[in-house]
């Protein structure tokens, strides 16, 4: 169970030609409370076998640990250490790429003066035309502070920058996007506002991402209010629909109805608030919710929400979810028989899902269980291309759909690097805005041919 | 003499396989008062010569005329009438591109959750680092809010996206950095102020563009004063590199002595302005200024120039250089035998360089002389491989120092497309900073090896 471990190396080992060298080996890895991923074969003899390990640990400490252990194994030589998740790091790993090359003064008179000049007085003109002529249409605004960044909370908007990267990286792999990270370094709301919407007609688009709770939901509903762009916070909006597909997935494996079962939200914060709201809109039925915060619970019993707490939720629930950054939160003994559990903190969930298992539950799994790559992708893609001037929980509800019908059985979501399930999401979404009458599109690539 | 005209069509002809038939529709064509840029020959057979010709006009009217004047051509079919600029910018001419593929979960672990883990805990730990591990170290805010672009005045923030684009483009191609168009939707400098601050982290460098005066002075000067990163407005100081140096080349030619010759500035905007005071620096002299704003002379004059007016400076000064924006200012009669004139308005210049020729100048040019592009790529470049917090006026000398060192005998300028020269422009400017005890990087690429 190392999915969300914090350090990562790739360790080359020179094993002896002997059955068992490497089980021993891997046995020594994981009694040492670490795990591993690939390990690749580079080259075989007929006395060693040569091999890159990856490991994962907790951090530096536990690592080094890790590696004396490995050090020790009988029959396995340590040849070096690699750090290949900061070589990969190194320079950043998105950049800005002509779409063709400058290779002559003709090319450049084309992209440059003079004749660029015809192309700036058309969308003078008529502004529509920046759609077409200019990268306007497919640029995503990716919009931080650093004040929630992944389980690390505020550790400032720089350091947040990985993170950023990652998800530009991810929005034009799986769905031919351009997402530019915008750092900001204030955390007042009206000047995060300001600024946004002062770089606003540079974007097709305004994802806000790991922006702390409370002020995150004020910060969404102003700039939404203000621009005529989509605008979506992902770690409420994409999580929650990441989420619900995976508790539909779970509820039909668990034979238990969702259309019947009582749900409720621990943690109402910016995910648990969204998630709540999901689970009420695809249902139609209230969901209980528990945060020490009482803004928090006021928040969402405004949208509709049913006042609760831990105990309540526990014992009355069928269906739980918990997003609460604290740990083991939920002790084993209030686990119901059947009951079904989404323990999603990171890394550190409420409950260890083996244990809620053990003690009756009839699902339980951890934030490792969900990928919110599944999320943002498509559904931007899918408001882009019908041109919606919002993403409307309607859009939302038609994405759970697709990953939910797309999960392969015995899966709780699909393959996130699957591009099929992505162009997916993209159709239902801007199928949906079309239905509900506020694509400006005429047409959107996905659903052509 | 049709270097800024506005439009740009690509016509494909057949033409009778006879001596003399390309040369009479060419005729035709500058007999309308267009010009040719290209030609292409693309097919010959025994009985004609099919080509696409790029025609430039000045205006759709015009070029209608002269489409027509090449119909009526003996021997010419005009086959169709391509508009490959438009072709060119359909969807925009940058995307952001991850710098490797995502092809694996394995990869995708690596490049976001969990691997960007430790990446972003050392980066909290020492936010240096972000140099080295995100795209913060080759990224720049190219920002505009549309009222000053080219020749066309304020014609908003999203018509100026195609410039905006095409420069970073040439961030692309020349010298490695990745553009980030920032589209301002307000032309307050306080506003510009403090929303360029807002998302100063996410950026190496501020190119500041197309921004009218006199705000273009107070949003460059106060953005330095609170960033630590270097600012610069383009049509200022990167105009001023390239224009002085085409003046040093022409002097050279003329065989003026620089340093001894009288220079006037008339028009002080933006250019202007940062032209006259680049010039009192390369020389040490007192440059005599005129505009009609009383605001910017005196501006010029705390900069230490002369104030004066275009009678005063075209009777006395050996080198003149007019940035006016107004068309014909300077009449043929005011010309002083053995004078160099550089008349920069676009796309209409304040004298015709040949009349000015004709009238007894020593040598003339306008603005299609000289492109830019020959400055501000080099200048980032080498701003950022030094790590300078700032582009001081002894840097941008060195990088005037380095464009006439490299322009071939017989030319104005380099040519804009040879990125020698512009990693040359770096290196000089990159070693400035340090010789001025400013830079802060222990290496730059350019010097190394």
């Amino acid at each position: 169970m190392a999915w969300e471990r914090k350090m990562m190396r790739t360790v080359r080992v020179r094993n002896e030609q002997k059955v068992g060298t490497l089980a021993r080996l891997l046995a020594a890895i994981s009694s040492m409370g670490a795990s591993v991923g690939s390990i690749e074969m580079l080259n075989e003899t007929a006395h060693s076998v040569l091999r890159d390990i990856t490991v994962y640990a907790d951090d530096t400490e536990h690592m080094d640990k890790v590696i004396e252990a490995m050090r020790h194994n009988e029959g396995t030589r340590v040849l070096e250490v690699r750090d290949e998740v900061l070589a990969l790091h190194q320079q950043g790993k998105i950049a800005i790429h002509s779409r063709f090359p400058i290779d002559s003064i003709a090319t450049l008179r084309r992209v440059y003066t003079p004749g660029v000049v015809e192309v700036c007085l058309k969308i003078a003109d008529d502004p529509e035309l920046a759609r077409l002529y200019t990268s306007v249409s497919h640029m995503i605004a990716i919009v931080t502070d650093g004040t929630a960044v992944l389980g690390l909370g505020d550790i400032g908007p720089l350091a947040a920058m990985p993170v950023m990267e990652g998800k530009a990286m991810l929005l034009e792999s799986l769905v031919g996007l351009s997402g530019v990270p915008i750092l900001l370094n204030t955390k007042d709301p009206d000047e995060i506002v300001q600024a946004v919407t002062a770089i606003a007609p540079t974007f097709a688009a305004i994802q806000l991402d790991d922006i702390s709770a409370p002020r995150c939901f004020e910060i969404e509903e102003r700039l939404q209010s203000m621009l005529d762009i989509p605008v979506m916070h992902d770690d409420q909006h994409g999580t929650a629909v990441v989420i619900a597909s995976v508790l539909m997935v779970a509820a039909k494996r668990a034979h238990v109805d969702i259309g019947k079962a009582t749900m409720g939200q621990i943690g109402l914060g910016a995910a648990g608030n969204a998630i709540g709201r999901m689970l009420m809109r695809l249902t139609g039925d209230q969901v209980l919710g528990a945060d020490l915060s009482e803004e928090a619970v006021e928040r969402f019993t405004r949208a509709g929400g049913k006042k609760s707490d831990l105990k309540e939720i526990m014992s009355e629930c069928d269906i739980v979810i918990a997003a609460t950054g604290a740990r083991n939160i939920i002790k084993p003994e209030m686990i119901r028989k059947g009951q079904i559990i989404l323990a999603l903190s990171n890394p550190n969930a409420e409950i260890d899902p083996e244990e809620a298992l053990a003690y009756g539950a009839a699902f339980a799994a951890d934030g490792r269980a969900v990928n919110n790559v599944l999320g943002f992708p498509g559904i931007f893609r899918g408001a882009l291309d019908s041109q919606a001037p919002r993403i409307t929980p309607e859009m939302l509800i038609a994405a759970v759909e697709v990953l939910v019908s797309m999960t392969p059985s015995g899966e709780l979501t699909p393959n996130p690097l699957n591009k099929k399930v992505h162009q997916e999401v993209a159709r239902a979404v801007a199928e949906t805005a079309m239905k509900q009458g506020i694509a400006r599109a005429e047409y959107a690539p996905y659903l052509q041919g």
